[in-house]
């Protein structure tokens, strides 16, 4: 969802002497008014029960014998043993409840497909946290936040399921998720063939790592995203960092800024990297959450918002308080479209929905998504990807070194061809989609492309102004769905389960 | 090899109220006078270079960033780049070079597929061992002996191996091992398909969990061995254990037996219990060993050595005083084919072949396989399978409580046939082949069934006394593996490798 963006690109964007991880993840954080009340930005009901489940804090070793209780959401009103099915969330970094109420996918093809809804936290996360207050405290209480015991933690969970409640173990259960849930949806039917019969990964970069995409992929199709959605826009953003150089040279112009784009603090000389990849991942989220139709996922927005925030940026030939004051404008579509925000707060703490140390830690260990801009081909100032300095910033931070080529090693990179039943799904607008799979692998690991689609736009739930080509995505997506949930009946006719 | 039957059967066979885990492990190893000299008891020259790779400690976290180093053997003789391959030993529960000498068959096939020999050893055995002499000290040390780690290790060796020997990285890789050896070879497979090709599991019980099979599945098949050895022998094995029963219930008895069987230390009543373990796990690793040829596998025997026991053990009606005697020449038969033993002793300590502590604690976690007898179906006294009492054991020896449903939810039971490119063989007279593979599950998911075979008796290096069921075994071993290696070259011509 919006956050993995943010929090990837803060750690990639480094700049030279900065002590980013902590700093950005609340500055990021600040950026992100997400809705409190589950079912206000969702056009589906969502009646869920709210379940908990002892996990294992260790599923890799016998000497940590803690546990801890993983939430879940079970909805089961749809649900018919006969022919079911279950689908099952793969939980991502952030409140489960706020996933629940952003996948009405889930909610809108529960009866057809005869489906028990199942959405998991994933641990660190929202109400599950190993140890508590503690979780985060020291690298020692973080050891177990990877994906290895998150996908453990479902396939404990599913086994449970089935289990304790009667007729679900003979049921087909499919794991769908979106951006890194749609990941771990994608990882856990390669991991765990026998626990599930396919995978719906919406918006999953699963290529985002090493060298698999080149690093500037992602900023170039944010950076296309602009420039379709209005004249000299990207241009306009492009000449906006110079814009802001210049005026920070002085303490008037630092105080002009500050003035012109409505900050709720004053700004320093070295506040201006800061602010300028705050704004940087303002034009990112955009990117991402990019909808038809009025939405509210990372922020409540009109419909096609980079429209909107186009409209502002049509001239970059103007003088540098003009393109700052258009700046703001367009800045203003996205923090302050209900019109309530008096200010724009660059440093705000984080909102409960999302988990920003947890992510901060995932990205220094596991997660490495290299990213880059040259400010040629992107409308970005120029970065270079670089690890050794963020290994030495992920050490600073959190105490540990970033493997890079693990998820690799594990998950199998470009080669995964041997296995089957996943879907991957992506829009042509979401900035994601460069580091996901957007062709057939093989005939059951196949690619859907969403035309005019921003980040997993399927997953969201059915609304008038879908484009045809979402339409015709989930359509797609739900056949694949019941060939799997229709040949796993099949097969248990034909020959009893002996196990799942 | 010999040794997983061994300790798996103590842990099994727990009597009410001993204290077993310790004890039995050394007594175990008491049994097993292994060769010192690695080229003793191969007919083929076995020329390899040994090299150390630096592993992670722990591969599913980030606080520990401690480092050992995993021996591996080396062969390229044979290896040619043009059409070649990499056979790849999962190195098992013991001393990498003495499993080295005793897989011919990858010595004898290496010219046919052009391969290069690779031969991992496992963490915590032979010199692999994560934290030296201090590796068994505790459970926090004990806490990276599992088997994901293990498959982690022989993924991060190959990936080491292709990125730094010119030409390997376009070779494909087939994994080969036997015993818990053959279960590591099919679990790579199954988990990290893009790292090999295909999987050779020999005599690889990987249904001897949880209630896969019957508990009483193994012993029946070591006492059916012994029943087709020769006439009355396996009754001879059941009446011997009343006759041992009575002849300890006195002194004089109890000095008597221990001069009779030849003990090289005199018996207490408490030792019986003992006592009976020891003979019964002499019977097993015979029914594991009974090759037709001379062999030195765990001990030096006589070809076919099962019907050399038998020829003592005719007669079972005979006074107890002269069965126990029949069973000390039968006993004498294992452990002084070579003429050399003074006396038997049942309790020295382990040779360095075997990690006899390492398979303890693994027994104690993850590798829980119930096994009963009854006394009826089998040639036994009759011992239930207590997961309770085993438990207790494994906490009071360990501090760890085992997890027996955990392989099964992380390599999927028998639930498999997603999978690909693993061929399953098992002899009929091997014990363990009652929790094996021993139909086609799919196309590509193959059994291989070796009448007359032992324990995985194709991994052997090739013998004029081979049945022709392994002769036929081993070349339709090969004819998979070439049609694997075929298809991999065929498919990098197509398409060349973007990663591996």
């Amino acid at each position: 969802m919006g956050r993995p963006a943010l929090l990837l690109l803060l750690l990639a964007f480094l700049a030279p002497g900065t002590s980013l991880v902590p700093r950005r993840v609340l500055r990021t954080l600040s950026s992100l008014h997400l809705p409190t009340s589950p079912a206000s930005h969702s056009s589906v009901a969502t009646n869920y029960s709210v379940f908990y489940f002892q996990q294992k804090v260790d599923h890799f070793g016998f000497s940590n014998m803690n546990t801890f209780k993983q939430r879940y959401l079970l909805s089961d009103k749809h649900w018919d043993k006969d022919g079911g099915s279950i689908l099952f969330y793969t939980g991502n970094e952030g409140d489960i409840v706020w996933f629940c109420n952003n996948t009405g996918f889930m909610w809108d093809v529960a009866e057809e497909l005869k489906a028990m809804l199942v959405f998991a936290e994933h641990r660190y996360y929202g109400e599950s946290l190993p140890f508590g207050n503690n979780s985060f405290q020291d690298v020692k209480h973080l050891n177990f936040l990877t994906s290895e015991q998150a996908l453990a933690d479902f396939a404990e969970l599913i086994k449970h399921l089935k289990r304790t409640i009667p007729g679900a173990e003979d049921q087909p259960v499919i794991t769908i998720g979106g951006s890194y849930g749609g990941m771990l949806a994608a990882w856990f039917r390669m991991k765990y063939p026998h626990i599930v019969v396919g995978a719906l990964a919406a918006s999953a970069p699963i290529w985002q790592f090493e060298d698999f995409v080149p690093c500037d992929s992602f900023m170039k199709i944010v950076t296309t995203d602009f420039r379709k959605s209005g004249s000299n826009c990207s241009v306009s953003i492009l000449r906006s960092w110079d814009a802001i150089n210049r005026l920070s040279s002085t303490g008037s112009g630092l105080q002009w800024l500050a003035q012109a784009l409505h900050l709720c603090s004053s700004l320093k000389y070295e506040d201006i990297p800061n602010l300028k990849e705050w704004i940087m991942e303002t034009w990112v989220n955009l990117a991402m959450v990019n909808y038809p139709y009025e939405s509210n996922f990372l922020q409540p927005l009109p419909a096609w918002p980079l429209k909107v925030v186009c409209q502002y940026l049509v001239n970059p030939s103007v003088p540098d308080s003009q393109l700052i004051q258009n700046i703001f404008q367009a800045l203003n579509v996205y923090y302050n479209y209900s019109g309530q925000a008096k200010c724009l707060n660059i440093s705000e703490t984080a909102t409960s929905n999302l988990g920003s140390q947890g992510w901060s830690y995932q990205a220094c260990t596991e997660m490495v998504m290299p990213f880059c801009t040259n400010g040629i081909d992107d409308m970005f100032e120029p970065h270079q990807w670089n690890l050794k300095k963020y290994s030495d910033e992920c050490f600073k931070q959190w105490g540990v070194r970033p493997r890079p080529s693990w998820i690799i090693t594990m998950y199998g990179g470009k080669n995964i061809k041997s296995h089957s039943n996943i879907i991957f799904s992506n829009g042509d607008l979401d900035p994601w989609s460069g580091g996901g799979v957007t062709t057939d692998i093989t005939d059951t690991l196949v690619a859907v492309t969403i035309k005019d689609g921003a980040h997993h736009l399927d997953l969201r739930a059915n609304n008038a102004l879908d484009p045809t080509s979402v339409l015709l995505a989930r359509s797609l997506e739900v056949e694949h769905m019941r060939r799997w949930i229709k040949d796993f009946h099949d097969n248990v006719k034909r020959q009893p389960l002996s196990n799942f």
